[in-house]
């Protein structure tokens, strides 16, 4: 198949993925460049379509009955980024039931994240350091956000993420876990925090921390040993630190 | 002093601090907002002109003498942030002499490192895990690009940061260093690693890690512990680690 105009209604349908408001309707999103693309496919995600500059269809062979031989005016529509890349492809987005939290030992859970970027980082440091699922807590932005599965890097799909919106439910979810807040006041140094599992380990947004809700609803808290003329570390600075301690 | 117009000359001239090639030319910079326009202010940065909305100069009474009374169309002019700040100020860059790694211990080096916000927050985990020194080797970002500023959020100037380009000229000033290379395939686990002082840390760039050059440079490589299925991390992830686990 070939497709050379950008008022063509599958390019205008793969445009509309830039959207938060379209994924979450088709539950389907972005991937841009080479390696995003075939790092998903051999991962199992499902591909729909992969639109492919003419001259490079053959780096596309492993999913020949998905591509689209378009032109770079299109792909360049369709993607994000500065520099368009030779492909973009639309992916189904994988999604998770809730009940995979009941088989969970080491729980990360992010409160109204803000920072795209800083969730795939996290997501990344996540999948390299054994967690096993991650909540998304409270307002947070868009997982399939194309800057997330970019910063992401081929991991967004390795963990199980799960939303939970209700205070109620989080209760109820992780009543038996020691639940730990990562605060800059916290009780305990990093280095001498011995975790008991199952674990909740909390995070809370880049501007605002932790919510006093969450904070009275942790069986304690750490703190990172840090130079005192400094007031924080970034988010995704501090979870890589404290996941990679506790692995 | 009060300015309405946004082609006013002082206007005009802070805004083309948002491009690298006047930063470099006048060492001036801009800073975005209240928080870091009086943590400079209390750091001892030395401040050009604050323009600041007319409503808000009580706020900025303790540099009084810098205000420029303006109006939101012309901060939202000079500003680099997608919602205008109340405030933005030009202030003047903090130029360290080398000589002070003669007297550092521990020093942090970044090859070409590409992306201002790994930039920034690698700079911000520098000063909470006490490096004395960064080396910025080879074609890097800048320094000041607003986008560092901000992730490097009050920490910019609390450490001496040099540019070195040549390789003779760094061989020169380390060779009497301890100087480990962070690689995924280097030859100790950071868990096992006893570091020597005094010290040089290396990095590589986001895409294409450490130079050979670089990777011959060094006494010793460091890895961190990881899952296999994992690649690599987050630059300023990676750092974070292993400064935290260093100091």
């Amino acid at each position: 198949m070939e497709i050379t105009s950008i008022s063509n209604e599958l390019v205008k349908q793969a445009v509309k993925l830039q959207q938060k408001k379209y994924r979450t309707q088709t539950k389907k999103f972005l991937l841009e460049g080479y390696k995003a693309i075939k790092e998903a496919y051999d991962y199992g995600i499902i591909l729909e379509t992969i639109f492919v500059e003419k001259q490079k269809i053959n780096k596309y062979e492993f999913a020949k009955e998905k591509i689209i031989q378009t032109n770079s005016a299109v792909i360049k529509k369709i993607s994000t980024t500065e520099s368009a890349p030779d492909a973009v492809a639309v992916g189904i987005q994988k999604v998770f039931d809730k009940n995979i939290l009941k088989s969970s030992k080491k729980v990360l859970l992010l409160e109204s994240i803000k920072d795209v970027g800083n969730l795939g980082t996290i997501i990344r440091s996540s999948a390299a350091f054994g967690i096993d699922a991650i909540v998304l807590y409270g307002q947070t932005v868009d997982l399939y956000n194309p800057k997330c599965v970019r910063a992401a890097v081929g991991n967004l799909w390795k963990i199980p993420i799960v939303s939970i919106e209700d205070f109620n439910e989080l209760k109820a979810e992780f009543k038996d876990y020691e639940r730990i807040a990562t605060l800059p006041k916290g009780e305990f140094f990093l280095k001498n925090y011995k975790p008991k599992y199952p674990l909740l380990i909390m995070f809370g947004s880049e501007a605002d921390g932790l919510s006093e809700e969450l904070e009275n609803f942790s069986t304690g808290s750490v703190k990172i040993e840090m130079d005192k003329s400094v007031e924080s570390l970034n988010l995704a600075a501090s979870v890589a630190i404290i996941l990679y301690q506790l692995s």
